[in-house]
């Protein structure tokens, strides 16, 4: 932490500084610029001395140094994290195909499409049980029966599971039956859910939050990692900016940055990071390009009926093509999709 | 809702649109321009619809013409939503300041804060006992002990009490102690959280989301109206936008058009709005001349010291300068600030 | 200009970096960090040492420390600037109300409007003769025959005028007419154009970008000083953010804080701000109390008919009724509204 | 042009407006709702009806259906614009790739750099003679120098140039060097110089602004294509967001986008899209596999010594590195990267 004097400030000014620093049980190292005397803080900081040292009389400004985050940096952790569902492994050299329907709505919905989506190459059955939804008066998911349908889709395909999880009531009702369980965008900071899933011990897959800088999206992984949990998969899934052609911004440029930053798998959602189907497939690509471990996107055996976001759903001839498109884009970055395990007979 | 149809739209293209609205038991009209086929759907709609028809072959577009919230509309409800809490009236002619520390964070610095922004003419006061931290190693708050000293200072001062649920674990114990139960801006979308605070039948604050457009907040008020609930009022405490000088950027313009739209009366926080305590006053007196409820500040007897949010804090000597400002604006648009009920001895 | 090293960098690269600060004939000051070491830049640094310095081996971070512009800063020019037009005074205690059409479109139009809003209490002209539009098929001004008319209407009532200049090849003709010279918000980082109205010795009032930073909008303006000229205000038109229920989203914070960091007079738009007519008022109102030295707004005859932004314009009754509303506004904050200066016969 | 009425507007209302649409020798197509009166617009409609229609006593919303733009639209359009600069073909089924240097610093730094762009495989030179610059205290380019420097390194390489413009005056001295004129972010809505550069007849290459929707955008091409200019690609170069981790968050989504709405060839610009060179290669991945007809890359032999966006240039291997993983995505996709044409003895 460094702290920038005022143009001008006094030695008494600077030495108040000096003596809070001492209060705090930190060391002092002064430094006597043209137009600014900078302090820097020598020892383990804490973020609220941040605000404590802002405010003082004199200060200019005060520069965080480190990290806010530590168990989630790939200084603290350097090799990749891998995951393993059910025979498929997620962070490694395979790039993971999540596909299925946004919202359980019918057994028949259900097998159709995860019978098409493994038929065509996916890896893993994404279906909400629980769904947000901005407004009161809109479809929210078929709950405990749509997990059961989950359940019985899985025992005849074999697909591991991703399905959200909503509220810390539920939270153990969901980790039952999921393999993974997802945060969604508008859970990123609710701090009681991630350290009630981070206590689970299930694979976990945080989104973003729509308006989440990098920054904040790590500090909520960090939240879980400090539960003791360390099998957690990022997602980026859009964020909010003032175009309103595509229903959020894809931030293609977080998937390297995480890799960079951090040691978590990191997952692309085309769907709701785009909005509108015919981008899903373009932007999938794009994001294997760009080094994503995973894509994720929404299958329904007729978007036009679907009866939660149909606007960005693939139908299986779509998805079928967009498989056949992932593989030659995987193997000319040196990866390719990941498959199931065989089955024994 | 409106449909419109793609240049060039064949009859079979229409027809299918309007077998698809006569299915889920609405009527049509039609309507032919030079370049495009309108097809207006006649009946009572829902949000579904809306992608059902969005993805059908030879349909450009789908606009929904009806609000999508209805209970916290003006339309709904003309006069405007009165609230009583201990003597102190919201959302009449009177303007309400509200003021206390960020977090709750000693018996001292509780009443200290307590009774000096009382005596400055403050009628309710604001304390966090459980405070949201975007990093699991920040303070979190005092928890119950912190209700327990909010309970104490309203026992002497005669102030009502404004504070923060965080979780649907916590809310009955909140409740228990709180005259308003504010939900914070990462809630927001907490939809268990909305319908659990709506259940209770106390007064709820509900802050902005961080990038809620206005739309989505009137839909976060409406989950709480939905349960029956009708002692709501909405906090504007600043938007995020690519601006880095400030927070936040606090949306003054959402205060007369909430007004507008909504019968909700409208509170604002410059203090999380701004982050920076030399603005809290201008955007205060801003927000009541823009025609705001109420204001609510963060004070504190030692900004430089506090464990939370301390930059944005005002010390007793600024909130008394603020009050003094306020009084002649609030004059200005022909309001007067709220007073507490003389005591009876 | 301080560098903040990597974790862990070598002591063969803290001396590359120490080497190349030497090489641009600074001085460099270590400073041995728990984790970083950190080396601050000791004499007249340069922006483009940021970038040198960023990308050396072993370099974590550059933080520039002193402001990067300077005329315009309230600590190289702590007193206000004060500009005098045709006998009002901008950026002293009285607050001047500039009104007027967006588009000169007709004499009649002209005329009627400018003795409306001086009979009102408006003490400068506002109107377009060369119009900014977004598509090549709109309406784009009057030109030369605008400007004519505005000098007529000033002849007539008094009023000085200020109306928009949008390339360099205008710059004189604009000049001959206008009393004070409006840059628009697409022109904010017209490079260019602000060299070429800074040189011409008119009053000036730069409007912020759409989506400008505080600190890029006083470094465009800072490119205006320094061709030597004084007589500059800025004007805040609202940013562009994700809410859409705006035209944009009035940044009430930034006129606060350009009193604080500049000594430049801040006027507001909340016209172009909103988009909405009837957020004007609220919002002159909310400018007027948070410190602005003026608000800039639209009025038209008959604003249904207007050829450019009618829906954002006031008509005489709502200019009326908001110079009612600001007057007493104006005294609560112990300032007045300007006035023309008293008319010899 | 579909017109909602407000739920209860009078007869007379409605009768108003119908009597406005005729009076511009429009027709008009009644519908009568549950909730609202629909009036659709029947004739060729102007964008300055949708304000006349908006304020209208009774008016709810105007909703304008056709597309403001046409010249640069799909469907007026459908083949795609392919554009032959020295035998280099951009919009067709090859990909170029355009690199060299953020600004022109001396010969010896331009020739270096074209010769190894060149011999990696680059087919076209880009390098800024006159470049904007935030602050006025900046490095702004050699001028005429420049592209002096430019036309000898073309003369030796073969390697078309690509270089802005940055006022109206310089037109004619740019386009008698450049292969390509660059419009810069910046001058997106300069529209002086759209038309400027739309009258010269070269090749022009328009990058989007930073906080210009993709709307505005095409509306900025329509502009020049309006001087009956026909060789015009599009540039996406990061839009403006709360993110700070990167300079600009490049917004991958808008390039399939354009390629859907329009027939303009689109180029993507990674260096300046996240502003940090490790992210440039998988950033120029992934807009290649989202289907960019180039990428744009920043190219300098010694990047921690640029006077101008060192920390988002590639160095020599760094580029060799990028083409080595350009070529097999590319080919993943089906299509590869276009060659410079063979050179005859």
């Amino acid at each position: 932490m460094i702290v920038v004097m005022k143009f001008g400030a006094s030695d008494q000014e600077v030495a108040g500084v000096i003596k809070r620093i001492h209060d705090t049980g930190l060391a002092e190292h002064l430094s006597q610029g043209v137009e600014h005397t900078i302090i820097g803080v020598v020892g383990q900081t804490f973020p609220e001395l941040r605000d404590m040292l802002e405010e003082m009389s004199g200060v200019e400004e005060v520069i965080p140094v480190s990290k806010p985050y530590k168990l989630c940096s790939r200084e603290f952790h350097p090799p990749d994290t891998i995951i393993k569902v059910g025979g498929v492994t997620i962070g490694g050299n395979d790039i993971v195909v999540i596909a299925g329907p946004c919202a359980v709505e019918s057994e028949e919905q259900l097998f159709k499409t995860a019978r098409a989506v493994k038929a065509a190459g996916a890896t893993i059955l994404r279906g909400g049980a629980f769904k947000p939804s901005t407004s009161p008066y809109q479809f929210r998911g078929l709950g405990k029966q749509g997990l059961e349908l989950l359940a019985q889709v899985r025992k005849e395909t074999g697909l591991p599971i991703v399905t959200e999880v909503m509220s810390v009531s539920e939270v153990a009702l969901v980790a039952k039956y999921a393999d993974i369980i997802q945060l969604g965008a508008r859970n990123m900071q609710n701090f009681s859910l991630l350290e009630a899933v981070g206590k689970i011990g299930k694979p976990i897959m945080l989104k973003r939050g729509l308006s989440a800088t990098i920054q904040e999206w790590l500090l909520a992984a960090e939240y879980i990692l400090a539960q003791g949990h360390e099998q957690l998969m990022l997602c980026e899934r859009g964020i909010r900016t003032f175009e309103t052609a595509t229903r959020n911004t894809m931030d293609i440029s977080a998937i390297p940055l995480i890799e960079k930053v951090s040691h978590l798998p990191i997952i692309a959602d085309p769907s709701h990071g785009t909005g509108k189907w015919y981008l899903v497939a373009p932007l999938a690509l794009a994001a294997v390009a760009a080094g994503a471990d995973g894509v994720m996107v929404e299958v329904h055996p007729d978007p036009d009926t679907a009866l939660k976001d149909g606007a960005q759903s693939l139908n299986f001839d779509n998805f079928r093509r967009l498989m056949s498109q992932l593989k030659p884009v995987a193997k000319g970055i040196g990866r390719r999709l990941a498959t199931l395990p065989v089955e024994k007979s």
